[in-house]
Order: C-alpha cells, then structure tokens, then sequence
C-alpha cells in the first residue's frame, strides 16, 4: 500500500485527493474553487477529446467557437435557465479600466449566446439541420468544489444543434446519447445507465433531459453526460425562426448535449485502488513503463543497450531515434506507441530514482504496463510484464515483446476493468419495493436503487429530505410491469434508479 | 469578380471584411469587440492546433491548463508587466451573487499565474526542465478591433518553460521561433523575417523578445508569432526557485511563447484575391469540391453514379459509404481525404443551388480544387479539374483521378502561394538609406524598409510619430557591412526592418 494515498476504506473523501495528488493529475489554484490540470490529467482530457470529437464529426457535427461573454440580459430571455444559471454566474463589470454600461456573464453554458446567433444565421429550411460542437470554458461559481467533480472553472463540450422538425430533433438527442453510452462503455470501461431525467433533475430550459449515470467506487451516483431536447423553447426566446417547406414560418427545434472534465473525476472515482490511479489502455497517455535495473555501469550499458534494442523492435528505428531527440530524453524518454491517439511507452532513464521508487511512480500514475529488464534478464533474454490491474507479473521471452502481444494484454485489461465495474455494479443495485425498507438503505448505504416511482417535484424533494437520494434517471417510463410507487404505494408503470449523487 | 467582395485595390479593409463574410469564417458577436468563429474559420483554426501541436510534442513538450482568472495582485508582481497589461484587462468583481474579496482579471497572457504555481512544482534541478504549453482562450480589452486580427478575446497558445541555465533557456526560445517560421513558411504558405524585437517592442517582463513577421497584401507588416526569452525575471517575480547541482539555491531561466487566432488574419490577408479566400493546401479543411452538372433526372442519375465511382476509386468503398451514413449527406456529403489532418474532398450535393453558384461558393471558401462532372464527361471518361490559385481548368481522364494526381496537384499549389508570397516579399522591400526618402517613403507607400538604425525607445518614437512606422525586427544586430543609421546619421552595424503594422 502505498504511504501517500489513504486507504478507501478509511476515507474515501480523501483517498480521492490522494490518488490525484500522487498521480500528479490536478493542482489546487490561487482562486478559490478553480483548478490547474496538470499534464497528465491534461493528456487524458486530450484523450477524451480526439475520441469523442472523432464520433462527432463521424456522425457530420463541425466545431466552432462562440464568445465566452454573455450580457446579462441574454441569460433573462428563459425564464428557467436564468432560474437555474444566473445564482453560479461571475460577472464582468470592468473592461479595459472602464465601467461597462452592461454587465457580461461569464459562459456558464452557451444555449442563449449561440440562440442568438442562430436566429441571424437560419432563415429557411435549406439552412437545416446546423449541427455545430464547441470545445470551451465554463463558469459555474461553486461554493463546495471537489477536483475535476465540481470546480468553478472547467473544460466541456457543447453541442448545439437546430432541426426542421420535433422529431429530428429527438433522434439527435438519442443519437448523441447513445455516442456518450458507447464512449464511457468502450473507451472510459466504465459501465453507465441510460434514461430520461425527471422534472426535478432536468436542464433548466429543456423540454427533456437525458442522461448517463454511473456508479463510483463508494455507492454514489456520478451523472457522467447529459443531452437535452430543448424542444422550441430557446427557439422562441432567441427567436429563431425559419420559412419551412410549406413557406410557413415556424420555430426550429434544438438540441444541446454535453461531456466535461468531470469525466476524469469518473474514470478516477470508478477504477483506481489503493496503490494509486488505474487507467483503461484506450484513454491512458503512457501504456507501458520500461523500467531499466542495473547497479554497475557495466550492467547500465547492457541494460540500457539491451532496451534500445527491445524498443527498435517493438516500433522501429526511427521512432526511437525521434524520441532520442526530444528534450529531457536523457530523463524519461518518451516513443510514441501510437501516434493517432498520441500514446507513448516510456523508458525511464532517471539516474536519481532506484528502480523500487520508479515502480511506485508508474503504477501512482495508472500506467497499465510495466516492464522490468535486469542485467540476468538481457543474459536470459527475458523480461517481466507487471500488469497495474490484476498485478500479475510475466516473465516472458524478449522476442515476444510485439505490438500483437502488448495489444493483446491492453485489450485484455480493458476488458477485465469494464467486467469489474459490471460486478461492481451488479453488487451495488438493489430492488427496494417499500419506503420503509429504501429508507433504512440510505440511511447506511450506498448504491442503485431499482423500484417503481411516480415522479413529481414534490415527491423527489421529500424523499430527498428523507435520504438525500434523487432520482438519478427513468430506466422505463412505461414498464411491462405493473408495480407500486416506492413513496406513494399507488400503482406504477415507471420503473426508476434512485440514488446519492455527486 | 464576385459581386459580394469589395475589390482590393479600391477598399482593402473593406475587401478583408467582405471574404471572411463570403466564407463565412467567422462573425461579428453580441458583445463588442469579440467574435463567432464559425465552423470553417474554426477548421482552419483546429488545422493550425493539430500541427503545431505535433511539433510541440515532437520537441517533448507537453499540455497543461491553467485556470481563466488571475487574482490581480498578481499581475503587479513584475513591474513592467503590470504596465503592459492592466490597462488591457476584463475585470470579475461578483461571483455567485456575491462582491469578490480580491477582483479577478481574466487572463490576458499567464506568465503570473503559471509563474506562481511552477514555484510551487520546482524545487530541484532534477525538476527541470518544465516544458509546458496551453491552449486557451485570452482577453485584452481592445478599443479597435478587427475580426481575428485584434479581437477582445481570442484563442491561442502559451508555452511556458523553466530552465536550468541561462542558455538552455535561450535555446528553447530559438528553437520555438525556427519551429514558428517553419510552420508559417511550410504549412501556412507564408514567408517570414525572423529577428529580435527591440527593446520599444519588447513583450512586457521579457529580457529577449524574438518573432516573425509577415508581409500582407496592402504591404503592412502583421506579426505572426513571438517567443520570449523571461531571463529570470519572472522567476524573480513569483519565486521560481532550485537547489543547483551545486547545491545552492537559484531562479530559474523562463520562456513563453505563442501564436494565435490571429494567423487565420495572416492567411487571409496574405493569400486571398478579389474572389475571396485561397487557403494552402495543407491547411485547407477541404481539399476539393465535386460539382456536379446535370439537367434532367436521367442526367442527375449518371452524373451522381459516376461521381459515386470516382469517388471509390479515390478513397474506398468504406470511406465512402461512412460519408454516405452523416447527417446532412444529402446536402453537402463530406468524405475524408485525410483522416489525420481532418481533410475533406465534398461532393455538393444540394438541388437548392445552380452549378455556377456552387462553383462560386467553393471558390469563395477557398477550396483549392474544383472537380466538375457533367453528363458528357460521364460518357467521355473525362472530368473538370479547376485549380484556385491559378485559375487553370484541366481536362483529366476519369482513370486520373486518384490520389498521386491530386496530391501532385495540391503540393504545386502550395508552392506557388508561397512563391507568390516570395516574389510579393521582394518587390515591396526597399533598402533606404536616408531619412528623407524614409519619411517620403512611408508617407505614399507601404512595404518592409531595410536600413542600418540604432535603437532606442526615442529615436523610435520619433520615426513612428513622423511616418506611423516601427521597427518589426532587428534583421542583424552585428552586420559585417558597416552603414549610417537611417535616423541620426550615425555610424551602425545594425540592420532593421521598418514597416507600418497590423
């Protein structure tokens, strides 16, 4: 177990801090509530972005940027958005050593802004579907913040997409969230449950609010993406108007949808243990760790040479005599594996660390694999593969030291890690008929709870009250079962997950 | 000539706003002096991240974020810099409904935030060197602006590095400006004088500022990218200290560089004509337009099937058919020329417009191919291959059209706008070595001025107030010609350019 992270068990809280301060992911910065990413928390933001921007542009968005000020007045045009947004806002009041006659707000979300721009750029039906992506900051000022889970400043994507009709724009809502399901399932190999979100829980503005929701380590509840079928509502607050088919005037429907560095609070809170992070093969900046052991400088030069040689023929001469290149290469030199997806294996060189402390620093940092090679392995021609998840350790023969056999073991540890969330899950997910009975769990527990409920605002917030739990999402609106409602014991057909949520 | 695009020679400025209009690159926004960049102008913008990102890492550098807000005490711990950009600053005075203790500037360059927290992340020379680059939106009031040019927030990128000596540090800054004129010269299609800027030009807080400077069409100098040499004055600052190998304590030696959004103003302005933008091949979103020409439904049906085969035979049933799968396929249907740069070839498919507006509307976004496919064609095996730049139309085999020709195609083009660049270069600079002739100069024409001067922040004061110009660069601050300073008549060995800038 490693000193600087608190065991989970002991608190939880901060074994999360812990795991993120070893792994060198985030810093706390100078303004209250905001965070420094570091680079390797940066590199798996990164990471999220090229897949999930990939799936976006596959399904034919573009990107764009709009302006990160809002004027006040624009946030007023919904009545619930400014409800639910303007208490978060920072506002601008002085620009370039002058009052303004205007307040600006700081973007805590861009559906107004962009409104207003739509309504300039759609005039007829020919200028639909727009289906535009937006990579930004936002501001939502927080007074309890946590790392990457809730900060006043983070990193997101926005989508905001304009459609001809009602439908269109409800098969874009569910087209991007089944693109979230598929990228926290396959990539991120974190397990989620798809659904609507109930009246209460909804996007303030939205007609529906869907959603993916996963289960951390601890029972609570983490909402990992949302997309939202804004129906006309921002259409005619912003006035967005277009002639259609029939040379009428109408209102377009609009969607927006969006994912964040919360993401990386996700893949922390879901997979690390307590030696430190762990990070699924598809989204982790280094894939292997070289770990080079040697005493004299006679074994350092077999050792390193026998490497060199290990590392030309897993990706070639001139991969590695790039790497030899870039600067701090005498310190831990970096090849990339993969330079689609800007994955590296590492040799590390550091003359001022023992192998034992290098180990800890790689398997802190979530590098899947680790390769150990000694002076009697260059002798044997052998090496020892660690895998970071289920520590076993392989001697294996140096000429199988290819990309078939390293993708065959990511592929494996990908796989074991999204198996591993399931059971977690599985375990974690409990049928609670009885309000009693859901009571009592909450009180000591944490997880799903799976039981028929009829959503009103004023039902959730009393059981809220009760428990804290809220209705995390509407897995079946209209069940083929017939049960009865958790809180009231009326009859039911909506079967919902409950939860405590992050 | 196009009818929405104001002719250079009669309205330059007027021209600039008309193509950005035409290509829809981006708009003015709500909020005064911020713009929308829209999805092309963003493209482009993602075509500059991707390569110069590549390069960055390519070096060893990696990404990191840093928060939005700066506490403003900050920016006055390093006197000249607090000089340079208060006047410049957006200030947060609420958040969360509430007056903030301390106002909050939002970050106008981050030497003073990233200073404070590498004080904390530094503590040895085994800590260095730190390589760090963001990308970021920044914000400096400007009282005039000009969409990409000079825009009250923009994006760009920072790259912020600590160094052990005084000359790596010194390295690092010649290696980004080479690594800058490399791009602007081979990505951008644009040539570039690189030198150090004089102490009048100087970046506020930086020992050496070094940069490069283009030469646009109305002959006026526009700088394209800087890279400081801090020295250890923001180390001074903020504290960045380390125990040297010699145990004793020092400051570290920084640097910060960065380009910006405003290279898409670059590009534009140096390339484009009266028809509006011509793009570089390899930066251009998408590479080639397939128009197709039809009358009748037996005609629409040929011409859209062989249009289907050529494009097959260009990129593969797979590619194809996954464009075939977008939204919006049968509108305009973007297929990838070039899945890692995110290049496109398109097919226009769209029956809401004429072949010659669709010829127009490529034109005006810069495409630099046009592919025209017509019934006869169709039966002749032949295709219309018409080039942007040069305004050439070849009549090429259907069996032609492959990948080797259209690449041969792309890279003449690319060399020719930088040809043309080089050539436009050299016949608008002028050496001059009387202070007469400068001031006559200056006063009717525009272009780079070579001469011998001694800088000082008067003498150019004086100069800039007689004739608007600047010095852009020293070219050389040592030459082997010995000369007499075009502005005091002096004896000098140091040659500058002069010109009127952006």
């Amino acid at each position: 177990m490693a000193r600087n992270i608190t065991p989970r068990e002991k608190d939880y809280p901060q074994w999360y801090i812990d795991v993120i301060t070893a792994a060198e992911l985030a810093d706390y910065a100078p303004v209250r509530g905001c965070m420094v990413i570091k680079p390797l928390g940066y590199a798996i933001w990164e990471a999220i972005h090229r897949d999930l921007d990939g799936r976006f542009k596959e399904l034919g968005h573009t990107n764009a940027y709009f302006p990160l000020f809002i004027p006040e007045s624009f946030l007023s045009k919904e009545a619930e958005h400014v409800e639910g947004f303007a208490p978060e806002c920072a506002v601008v009041t002085h620009g370039g050593g002058e009052k303004l006659e205007e307040p600006l707000v700081i973007r805590p979300t861009s559906e107004t802004i962009i409104g207003h721009m739509y309504a300039q750029w759609i005039h007829s039906w020919r200028d639909l579907p727009v289906l535009i992506n937006q990579w930004a900051n936002v501001v939502r000022w927080e007074k309890r913040t946590r790392l990457f889970l809730r900060t006043s400043e983070f990193l997101w994507q926005e989508g905001h997409t304009a459609h001809e009709t009602a439908e269109e724009a409800r098969e874009e809502t569910l087209r991007i969230l089944e693109c979230y399901r598929a990228f926290a399932e396959d990539v991120l190999a974190v397990p989620v449950l798809v659904g609507e979100k109930t009246e209460a829980e909804r996007f303030p503005g939205a007609a529906h609010t869907w959603c993916i929701e996963g289960l951390m380590q601890d029972g609570k509840a983490l909402q990992m993406g949302t997309s939202h079928d804004l129906g006309q509502n921002f259409a005619k607050a912003f006035e967005i108007r277009f002639e259609g088919r029939n040379q009428q005037l109408d209102h377009a429907w609009t969607t927006s949808w969006g994912v964040s560095t919360r993401l990386i609070g996700a893949l922390i809170m879901a997979h690390s243990d307590d030696d430190g992070l762990v990070l699924p093969p598809r989204i982790a900046p280094t894939l292997a760790a070289v770990v080079p052991i040697f005493k004299t400088d006679e074994e350092k030069e077999l050792v390193l040479g026998t490497i060199r040689k290990l590392m030309v023929g897993l990706l070639g001469e001139e991969e590695v005599a790039a790497s030899e290149n870039r600067i701090g290469n005498d310190q831990v030199q970096k090849c990339f594996y993969n330079r689609l997806t800007e994955q590296y294996v590492i040799v590390d060189k550091r003359e001022t660390a023992r192998p034992g402390d290098k180990f800890y620093h790689w398997e802190q940092r979530g590098v899947p694999l680790r390769i150990e090679v000694g002076p009697r392995d260059c002798a044997s021609g052998k090496l020892v593969v660690k895998n970071r998840l289920d520590r076993s350790k392989d001697v294996i023969d140096a000429a199988d030291f290819t990309r078939a056999n390293l993708d065959a073991r990511l592929d494996a540890f990908q796989k074991a890690l999204f198996d591993r969330g399931l059971e977690r899950r599985a375990e974690n997910t409990h049928e609670i008929g009885d309000y009693k009975a859901f009571c009592k769990f909450f009180k000591k527990k944490r997880g799903f709870v799976r039981c028929f409920f009829n959503p009103s605002k004023e039902a959730e917030a009393t059981v809220k009250s009760h428990t804290r739990a809220t209705v995390r999402l509407v897995l079946n609106a209209n069940s083929d079962r017939e049960g009865t409602c958790v809180f009231t014991g009326e009859p039911s057909r909506t079967e919902v997950i409950f939860g405590i949520a992050y």
